[in-house]
Formats: structure tokens, C-alpha cells, sequence
């Protein structure tokens, strides 16, 4: 046994048996290693951007983390938009870099880089594996940090000579055991309930593990009993939603919509979320949401049980007899006509199976899908949390790996969806039951709007060919036939509708370039 | 006039005047001052990926750095690739990467990252603009460390409010004055020249600077007065050859033969070159691939003018009447039938144009190319320097944009070209003159060879699917047409010769899929 099956072994004694990769020379000894073992799922990604998304896409579904395999710092680099992404959405995984050969480093060969230095900005933990033998124990306490609660990002460099060099102990890896997580502090339960009685306007904002369907329940019971209102934090990784789950609006994305939003509120209760702060600052706006004075109050501390805190604090309120409102099932009127967002939204209220799971980097376009959705079919709501654009394919396909039994919904704005646009390749090699949809505007449209904000005016010349995707327009249909995945284009609002039904009712990846 | 004003006219005055650009929501006052002043060329890049690569085929053959516009710590990562090759090419640059406003960033709002970390690896400077004042000075030290002999990557990160607020003059920046490179060294090359006379066998290994026609003509003349072989190293920025100049060799790129082109050598002469040292390490092979004892001598130091030593060393030398072996026009036999590597490399010795910009990203499918046109019509040679794959398409789009008069011919591997494919579009849109060929093998073939050297056997299960490209198979014309590019297959040696002599006798950007 070899650094590389020690590697391999370790993972799978711990439940991580799915392998996201993109590897190179260095990386071949592990490649031997998983080619040995059946059992590790292989995954490949045509670019590692699609890798770690993918990978963030299936731990937030498998709530599990999945490992990635990434060749030496570039390769690392090509992944770290979306680890960022990751590692704001809390997710866990365990990322492999491969690297040189420990005595190879010092000739600086072409392919040397800091790995550290790049790998540290979007990582919880960052260690080398230098010898055969370190492998085991430096695996085990990534797997041990990427478990943690809330999820964390562990990214284990794997010198060359430590995957092929032999190990000294065939004995085969044990599970190792993962602490539960910290029981909530009674203090912070007590003050959260004392707060929630003390007569001043209250928000419960709420991200993180708070946005499963059972937690939600529990919280709008809380909401009721004490007046407070309940609100999902802007950008979450996962939420339950839908008809039959607790009805929840998000912080706005749009900043004096969400200053608004807060104008009146004098205390907000934290729970697995952050306080409400700007996406960007503008002149003459405020960097916080929260007005002069209002308060803030986490509920844990990272590390701590959020459902279990979530519970204590039901208890420690009271809420009795009070039952969760919960949204009926709706189905709004099917637009006629041109293609528009709202027609889109509507389709997808319309005939989204149960138990979908959306992934959504529709980023301007898609702002309608909430509010139509609440009475949908019940789903997963996924969304880009670090605002690097290029996760919505590879979440989706991850997402479909962890989840073959669901539909998968990919709400892809066209300019985001040009970064990780491989990631299509993938849905079509692994069969993965993904609708694509397109938002097809032909242009980076939140950058139209920001230049507006900027007081710049029209856009001339310059800012034009920056902000706008035509001459030539893309083909989003012929794209996805060139990588394997059938697809067609909507130009009104009934074909889209259509092809959306027929999507639904059958079996693996289609895209829909919606000409909106 | 705003810092964001202040940079673009401090560009401008200094003689950038190509902006390689995916800009965000932080960069739109940059954006809204690019709108006022179009001088400025901007080239929108539709991932960052695309962008630095294309500034650095702009630089390599502009001599002179383009900028590039980037979004802060993600939008930098997904260019951070294609910067780690432009650093080992010692490509100038200028990359503005927009950050939050400074009082934004202790909001950790979702985008924030670390920006040094993520910019140093591939970086020789980093450094902030914080204020609207500072942007001048801090972009002048930019360009002056961009043009810096051997070029250099320099990475000015730009607060959102540095460029919004108001400068305090609006006096209009002047061109900074750049050094010339310094003088070589007069004892260096003394000791150079009586090295090339002590008896020992020497090898002058070359690159930068020293592969323009007229070094290395010197050179051809220097070796052959002395005895000393010339070669260059094995991965250049650029190299200057074809019919009508010296006939150089590279450093093989397989260990086993580089370490063989080396035995007999007993010193090594390197003109901004570096030691030869294996791309990987591999167990039980050298990572030197020098023999025991064989000594090397740098003729000049980093910023030293490298053509003024190689005129020096050959007045030193006294070259005399030694008239430099210079390359005859040589059309080999256009072989029929399967279409074979031999045949593209064969295909491309007849019918590339005069002054043709070669970027190779062939990886293992081109290394034909370079031994079948050394009589080829006179050309550039551009290749990829710092291994990280997908740099190629990126390349030529931005040798293109900087040489508008010649035809730019892109090798370029299936599988390192789904990695920045996006390049196409800007290909498209800005009307280039690039004929992209692609060696569809369907397969990561490198890596099968390297599976093969570390004794795995024939590829089982999982190996098969992490190096082979197919299940799907790629669709490289419609991935081409899709972007605006147009393009053909070719399944026979005939019929690339024909799609390439059509491609070279018109302009625009065309693709062939070279079914290999």
C-alpha cells in the first residue's frame, strides 16, 4: 500500500466516496489508487472550476463533503472562485492539491507555486502530506475539519513522493469518529427569549442549517408566539421551500430595498447568519442594513447545534399550541405571449416536480422565482453565497450526484453560465437529470443597472462591448449539443412552458435557452 | 477628474493602450472613465481565464504590457492560471484588480477576500490603491515594475472608493521615464567567453530575449566559432525561426531524453535561461537534468539588457567572418491518407503564411510540429511556459490583437482547450485573424502515458474516466460555431490541408477539428 491508497482507503473509511477531479502528472499515483478502488466514485470535470462546484453542489444536498482532486497551484486557482463560494456557503470538502515531489521543490520546475499562499484566502485548513506515512493522520484531520459544524473547507497538499512512496503499516484506516456538535449555551438561549420578549421590533434572521423545513417550523412558531419577524438571510446555501413549508423572504439583494427592509427593526436575533451588510458600498450609502442602534444577537457560536438551539429556544419561549403557517399549494395563470422573467417564474411554479432542487445563478433575472414559488411544488433552493459567478452549472451538476432520485433545476443567467460552461460536458457523461435554463438577455444586466447607479449615463463605446454579449450573440443550444446535452430555445411564453413540462417528464440533462 | 480617470490617463500616457476586461459591479466607475476615453482598446474576455492569457500573447508580441480588469479575489483567481504562465514567460503586465471601498471591507461582505495571498504567488508586485491621489503614483510604479527587464507581473488592487473619489489635481499624468535595462557585465562576460575557450563541452542554452532573429543569429555565430552547442529551453515566451533563420533545438520535454541531450555536457552557459530540471518528478530519475558536475554560468543578472551581452560576448568571442547557418525554405511531401500528428506538423510547414504568431498548446499532440518547420516560412513561436493548461486559445486572441497584419495559427490540445474555450467568442467579436487548430484525440494523452510511467497498467474503470474525453465526445465545430467561429473537420490528411491552406489564404477566425 502507497501514500495514494492510504489516501484513497482513509476517505472511504469516512464516508467520502465520491471524487470530484481534474488531475495531472502529479497527481497519477492517486489516479492508480482510485483506479484500484471501485468503490471511490469518479467524477471528471473538464475545468476545476466545475470540480469544486460540483463538490459544493453534492455536500449541500449529501450534507456530506465530497473530495476534489486538483493538479498542483494552478489547478488549485482554477477552483477558487468556487471554493470561495463554497466556503461562504458553509459547505464541507475535502480538496486534494497535488504537488511536487518534496525534494523536487527547491529547482523551482515550471509548475512550482505557493500553494499555500493561494489556497489559504478560500480554506479553513490548510496541511502538506510530506511522507507516505503522514497521508493517513493529515487525511483524517481534513476530513475532521471539513466536518466540523458548520461545514469547513480542508485542503490537504499531497507531495508526489508521499503518494508513491510505501507506506510502513498495511493495516487498513478506521472511521474516525466526528465530535457531535456543541450543545447550544443555555445563557445565549435565555437571553435570545428574554430579548424576544422585551417589547422592541425584532428580526430573526436566519441562515445555515435554519433553513430546513423542520427548523423553519419550529422558528415561525417562535415568529408568531413573539411578534418577531422571521427572514432568511440574503444568500444561503440550502432552504426548504415551497407548498407545505413555512412561507420566508429573504433579505433584498438591491441595497435600499434591504435598508427598508430593516428601517424599523431594533433588534436582530442571529441564527447561523450574518448581519445584513451591503454586497457592494456606493457613494453616499450605508456599508450595514440595520439602522442607528439596532442590535444584534447570535443565537450560537460557530461550532454549536443550531437545530438544537433552534429547539432550546422554542422551549424557553413558550410557543404552545401555536401552529406553523404553511404555504397551499399554488399554482399562478400561465402567461401568454412574449418571454419575460415573470412568464418563466411562472412555468416553473407551474411544473417543477416535488422534491426539485434548484440551483439558482440567475443573478438579475431570476429575482422573480421567489416570490412565485412559495406555493410550488416543495424544493431545495440553492444559491451562488460568495457572489463568484460561475457556480449555478457545476452546483447543479453536484447537486444531481448527490440527489439521483430528484430533479435538478439549474436557473443560469448567460454570462455567469459562460465561466464554468463545461460543467454541461459533465451533466451529459454522468447522465445527470438536470434542466438548464438559460436566461438569455444577452448582456451582464446587473452591470447595466451598476453603471447607471455610477451616474455614468448611457453606456457609450467602451462600456458597451464590456457590459454587453452580442456580436456575435451566443448560441446556448448549440453549446450544449457540442458537449452532449440535448436542448432547445424559447422564444415565447408557451414554448417555454412546454419544453419546461416535457423537461420535467423525463430523464436526464436538457437545457432551455430562454430568449428573454 | 476621478482616481478611476486617473488611472486610465496614466495608462494611456505610458503607452498601454489595450485593456483586456471582465469587469464587475467594483470596477463600473473604471468602467464609466474607460467610456470616456476611448482610446483606451477594451477587450471583453467572457471568464478571467481568457483575459490575462490574451494579455499576455498581447504583451509577447507588443513587447509592452497590456492591462488587464479584473474583480476582486475571484475574478483575479480564474486569471491567476494563465498569470503563473506569464510570469514564467517574464511577460510585462498590468493587471487592475477592483476591491471593495476601503471602509467596506470590514463588513466581510460576501465577495471580500484575500486579495494579497491570492495575487502574490503569481505576482512580482502587489500593492493598493486607497485613496484617488494615490492611483497616479501607484500606477506609475505598476508600469515601471511591468517593464522591468526580463518583463514582470505587477497587480495594482483598486479600492472602489479610490476610484469614485475626486482627485485634487486634474493635471494630466506625463509618461513616467522606464530604465533602460542595465548594462551587462563586462566581467561576466569575460568569464563567459573564456569559459567558451577552456575545452570543456558546452551547451549555450538560451531563451527570453535571446531567440529574436538577430541574438540568435550572434549566437549561431558565437557556437560556431567556439565549438559550444546552442540550444534553447525547453518552453519559451517567445522564439523567432523558420526559413531564413538559425536552426535551434529545444530541451526535450520527456526526461529520459532530456537527461540523454545532456550527458556529454560538462557546462552550461544560460542566457535568461534557467537550468534545465525535469517538469515533474518522477521516483528514481534526476530532477537535475544536468550530469554529475556539469556546471553552469548565467551570462547576465535579471534586468541586465540580454542583447547588448550577446553582442558583447561575441565581440569578446571575435566571431570574425563565422556567417550564421540560417534555415532554407523547405516544403516537405504532404503525406495522404489518415490523418496523423506528422501530417497537421507537415500540412502546417506548407502552407503557413510569412510572418505567422504559432501558439502551441498542442501539448504531447504537436511536438512534431517543431522538428517539421524549421524550413517552415519565418514565424513566431509562443508556447506555453508555466504549465497550466488553457492558455492557448487566450494566447492567440490576444497575439492577435497585437499583431493585426499577421495570421495567428493557435495548436492547440482538446483537452487543455476546454479550459478557457470562451476565448472563442472574442475571437469572434473582435474579428481576429486566428486559424485554431484543434488535435481532438479525445483524451487527456499525456496523462496515459504518464499513467503508463508510474506502472499502473492498462486503465481500468476509473482511470479510463478521468483521462479519456469521450461519453460524450466533444463537438469542437459546434462548440465554434456556437461562439460566432467558424470551422470544419478533418478526417483525412487531404482535407486538412485543405481547410488549413483556405483557413491561411483568408482572414478571420476559423477552426479546424483535426480528428487525430
Amino acid at each position: 500500500m502507497n501514500g495514494a491508497d492510504l489516501l484513497c482507503e482513509t476517505l472511504l473509511a469516512n464516508d467520502v466516496d465520491v471524487c470530484f477531479a481534474n488531475p495531472g502528472t502529479s497527481e497519477m499515483h492517486f489516479v492508480a489508487a482510485l483506479d484500484r478502488q471501485p468503490r471511490m466514485r469518479c467524477v471528471l470535470g473538464l475545468f476545476e472550476g466545475v470540480v469544486t462546484g460540483a463538490a459544493d453542489g453534492y455536500a449541500r444536498m449529501a450534507d456530506k463533503p465530497a473530495a476534489t482532486l486538483l493538479h498542483l497551484g494552478p489547478g488549485l486557482a482554477n477552483g477558487l472562485a468556487n471554493l470561495h463560494n463554497a466556503r461562504r456557503a458553509r459547505t464541507p470538502m475535502v480538496n486534494i492539491v497535488g504537488d511536487h515531489a518534496t525534494y523536487h521543490l527547491q529547482y523551482d520546475a515550471p509548475l512550482t507555486s505557493d500553494i499555500e499562499s493561494l489556497a489559504r484566502p478560500m480554506s479553513h485548513w490548510v496541511e502538506r502530506a510530506d511522507t507516505a506515512d503522514a497521508v493517513g493522520t493529515r487525511t483524517e484531520e481534513a476530513i475532521r475539519v471539513a466536518r466540523a459544524q458548520p461545514g469547513q473547507i480542508a485542503t490537504l497538499i499531497l507531495h508526489a513522493d508521499a503518494a508513491w512512496n510505501d507506506v510502513t503499516s498495511d493495516a487498513m484506516p478506521s472511521p474516525i469518529e466526528i465530535a457531535s456538535p456543541n450543545k447550544p449555551d443555555a445563557v445565549r438561549i435565555r437571553d435570545a427569549a428574554a430579548a424576544l420578549r422585551n417589547g422592541r421590533t425584532t428580526t430573526i434572521l436566519v441562515s445555515g442549517k435554519a433553513l430546513r423545513e423542520g427548523e423553519l417550523e419550529t422558528l415561525d412558531r417562535i415568529a408568531q408566539r413573539t411578534g418577531a419577524r422571521l427572514m432568511a438571510q440574503q444568500s444561503n446555501g440550502r432552504m426548504q421551500r415551497g407548498a407545505g413549508r413555512v412561507v420566508l423572504d429573504r433579505v433584498p439583494y438591491v441595497i435600499d430595498l434591504a435598508v427598508a427592509a430593516f428601517a424599523d427593526t431594533e433588534q436582530v436575533i442571529l441564527i447561523a447568519a450574518n448581519a445584513p451588510v451591503g454586497f457592494f458600498a456606493y457613494p453616499g450609502k450605508p456599508s450595514s442594513m440595520l439602522p442607528e442602534g439596532c442590535t444584534t444577537f447570535d443565537l450560537t457560536e460557530p461550532g454549536q447545534d443550531v437545530a438544537a438551539a433552534i429547539a432550546a429556544l422554542a422551549g424557553e419561549v413558550g410557543v404552545g399550541e401555536a401552529r406553523p403557517k404553511l404555504a397551499p399549494r399554488h399554482r399562478p395563470d400561465m402567461p401568454a405571449g412574449a418571454l419575460t422573467k415573470e412568464a418563466i417564474a411562472i412555468a416553473l411554479a407551474l411544473h417543477m416536480p416535488a422534491n426539485a432542487v434548484v440551483c439558482d445563478e440567475s443573478v438579475s433575472s431570476g429575482r422573480d422565482f421567489f416570490r412565485y414559488t412559495y406555493g410550488a411544488e416543495p424544493h431545495d433552493f440553492l444559491q451562488l453565497t460568495g457572489g463568484a459567478i460561475g457556480i449555478g452549472l457545476p452546483l447543479a451538476t453536484g447537486a444531481a450526484i448527490a440527489c439521483p432520485d430528484r430533479k435538478v433545476v439549474a436557473l443560469q443567467a448567460d454570462g455567469s453560465g459562460m465561466y464554468t460552461v463545461q460543467a454541461l460536458w459533465t451533466q451529459a457523461r454522468e447522465r445527470l437529470d438536470v434542466v438548464t435554463i438559460i436566461f438569455a438577455n444577452r448582456r451582464y444586466q446587473i452591470l447595466h443597472g451598476e453603471l447607471k447607479n455610477v451616474g455614468a449615463g448611457a453606456p457609450g463605446e467602451n462600456a458597451s462591448r464590456m457590459l454587453d454579449l452580442v456580436d456575435p450573440a451566443l448560441d446556448w443550444v448549440g453549446l450544449a449539443a457540442a458537449m452532449g446535452v440535448e436542448g432547445a430555445r424559447a422564444e415565447s411564453a408557451e414554448q417555454f412552458s412546454d419544453l419546461l413540462r416535457a423537461a420535467c417528464g423525463r430523464k436526464g440533462p436538457f437545457l432551455i435557452e430562454a430568449m428573454i
